[in-house]
């Protein structure tokens, strides 16, 4: 990782900051406390372990701002663990190289594919495929036909993209993870016999989407299923058909989104967490790990628990679970005791 | 999606529907109530919606019994969610048109492969395949040696199907997804060192069953893992090795199942619930999401929460389970109000 | 399978069994009670099922020390699981055959690739790449640039491991697995867009690990997320980034661990369960399936529940979780019957 030389004032402007100490130093690198090197920043998230920065070997350290001085070189920044996110990626970011249509691999007819990309090893790429430019497709992908991928996406090994999605540009989308299988949809007759209803809509992808590995994201039986720009999921993910994800969401790990539910906005969805179909959660609502999402939810909500209920609610009958035999052998001594006064009391 | 063109009447006997209204119209295709066009047919699922097919487009519907009439032309069925979907495939169906074998795509030695059937690039089919009429084998899926697939089956692309593994006929593999990988089985020593047992079953799948991306089934120990005809699994299941799922079950996104569990035919597991190993599980029941079903449970059963108690109770309890700090509170009260009443009455 | 023949005595000495009845039988294979031809040898887990080995057609069976004779041939042994296992693995037993590499493979260059292995079909191996000896690489698989590969390894059909990625000896990948993919890291702006952080670490695995199908092992954010050595992991299982698993521990399928939490070794964790993030679980800790922990947790610990707490606690609670209505009824109740009370009592 060859990364840039830069002066410490230009890394100051770019997040903000403000320096304290020694202005003229050239940063060559970004590393965390414990291993960074002289010559790199690194970063400390808060005040409290401010003695860190005197252990650590860097030479310039972005500090939350209520440290205001330092025996080290530090640069003040309102959020440190951003302002270290912004440089890093500054500090590693590289012209992309293209490397061209790996021989190995196949290309259908009829699309339209930018002379910038790369194309790895065994990838295959449908009829009537859109690959924007500076795109990365990983070895061992398969592109259905009329697919449309915008700029500067990723697209890691045997990564599946089914026929007709659309992806949008800086989309990154890791190994292993299928776009736009059909969606689980199916009827029933009197026998019990299921009946397939053809998924007939799309997947699409807004810009700056990552997608983690081993994800699913099923086609929408009409219409879209779609995730908004900015969002974020990690692996192992199920978005069923004709989700809606809105703009800059996080999905953790394992999350399952049911058919035709709707998330808002910044929604949060903790990990193994899930919600049941058909419902719209609104803008900025957190949902703790493992928790079921039933019913609709107003934007700001904040949820946990099976079903999920608001989450200080959750949390504080979460930790008296354990005491139910306890509460079941207080009740039975009472019940005891109460008939036993009700039957004196009765008697006098 | 070309789609063909019928007669009214003729979509009414296919489903056993009454027409109200005219029975002359052609139909050229299907769409749900929002986006259906003039010559479609669409369908009502409900009559409480009654008022939704006077905004639509389309020139036919499908409805329920308890329409009797509308100004729009109707058919009456029982199930119009079953009727649409069985009119719906009729008008989508197409010839099977056989692409044969991609140039880069690798065959093993030995086997028994249809002359109708195609085989995507970057496929690589094992010695001693066997692949029925009509298969459609998508780029980069995996078949290992001595696998068996039936007629008119779909496998997606980068689907994983294990040596010895055997596929019926009709059935639909989604990307991603690994047919045959080993069952989890370890023998412990005293040290606490695992020692692999030999996985040496198979996987066996009926008819007509369709699964979703990136599952998982794993071979038997001995003998088969066996998924009967017309189960339909969703993305990111679990079947852990001996496991036999009964016919037309549903096994929705990222449920597991452990070692050696029987389910029974028409048997229902939400999204995220799990079965723990060796159990028997009767023919319909119906598990909620994210239920943990334990023990042997009878035909019939319904079930809900962790681990799974009967669901009407579980669901009775679960909307109280954020009393629980209340209840202790009350209890605590009583105790004190209890003690000073037999205090008194003590003294007395 | 064709296994070796073997006399007796040779195997009793293997699992430091004592044989009672036939010395001199020669065992040509291992089968299940069940299905276990003559000839072969099976194994009794239970001396309380003593009866089945009566009905079994093999010529001798490992069973537990409490048994002390039978009508057929035994080896008495502690452990009659692990001593089939070992018997099993020693039949089963043969000479690793080295098929090349594959026409249709394609590597790359600068690396270091023993003479000795196989490289499946399509196969994608980057530059600079390290393969041990007696490595098997199957039909798909894409190995990132720079990847180290131990001796004696099996990876699957379609696995990918990324850049840079160390596996030890004589581990075992499932198909689908995806081992490097990025770590889920963002830092969040004040308008909530969500920056990613770099991930420049990596995944490290030990010796004899075993990975199930479809599971995601994230790299480190800085430095590594790391699999010790003989630990297996199901399938579908999520390791997020900086994660360490200690020594022999089972984690089961689809279980999720968050970002730099720490397993002690002979951890178990159930199906479905789940840690969150900068965890310290200790040695042999034993998670139930489905269970949620927070918090660290002591070498030992047993625990069950969302929030995980000692399953015996949670056990004896989870069982009365039904009984939420009727206590709650109970309650009012009595409150009604100690109001009554304390009014007659204040009235006298």
């Amino acid at each position: 990782m060859s990364e840039k030389i830069l002066h410490l004032q230009e890394l100051a402007t770019m997040v903000k900051g403000e320096i304290v100490g020694d202005q003229d130093l050239m940063i060559s690198g970004f590393g965390p406390l414990e291993t960074a090197q002289p010559g790199q920043i690194s970063f400390l998230a808060k005040a409290a372990a401010k003695d860190m920065i005197m252990d650590s070997q860097a030479s310039a350290f972005l500090v939350p701002m209520d440290i205001t001085e330092s025996s080290k070189t530090i640069i003040r920044v309102q959020n440190p663990y951003l302002a270290a996110a912004i440089i890093q990626n500054y500090l590693l970011q590289k012209p992309f190289v293209a490397e061209g249509i790996h021989t190995s691999a196949v290309l259908g007819s009829g699309g339209s594919i930018s002379e910038e990309l790369s194309i790895g090893a065994c990838a295959v790429i449908g009829d009537g495929v859109t690959l924007g430019d500076r795109v990365a497709i990983g070895p061992g992908v398969v592109i259905g036909n009329d697919a449309i991928i915008g700029n500067d996406c990723v697209i890691k090994a045997n990564v599946s993209i089914d026929q007709g999605c659309e992806i949008g540009n800086r989309v990154i989308i890791h190994s292993g993870t299928v776009i736009g299988s059909d969606g689980y949809g199916y009827a029933t007759d009197n026998e019990g016999v299921h009946i397939k209803r053809p998924q007939l809509g799309k997947v699409k992808i807004g810009d700056d989407v990552e997608i983690g590995a081993n994800c699913c994201i099923d086609r929408a039986t009409f219409g879209v299923t779609w995730i908004k720009s900015g969002t974020k999921i990690d692996n192992l993910v199920q978005v069923a058909h004709n989700v809606i994800i809105g703009e800059n969401s996080l999905i953790v790990a394992q999350v399952g989104l049911a058919g035709s539910t709707t998330l808002g906005r910044n929604v949060i969805f903790g990990g193994q967490s899930g919600a049941s179909g058909h419902l719209s959660v609104g803008d900025g609502t957190m949902v703790a790990g493992m928790a079921a999402v039933h019913g609709d939810q107003p934007a700001g909500s904040v949820l946990a628990g099976i079903p999920a209920i608001p989450a200080k609610k959750w949390f504080k009958a979460a930790i008296l679970f354990g005491k139910l035999p306890e509460i079941i052998k207080d009740l039975k001594k009472l019940k005891k005791e109460v008939a036993q006064l009700t039957r004196k009391d009765g008697s006098e």
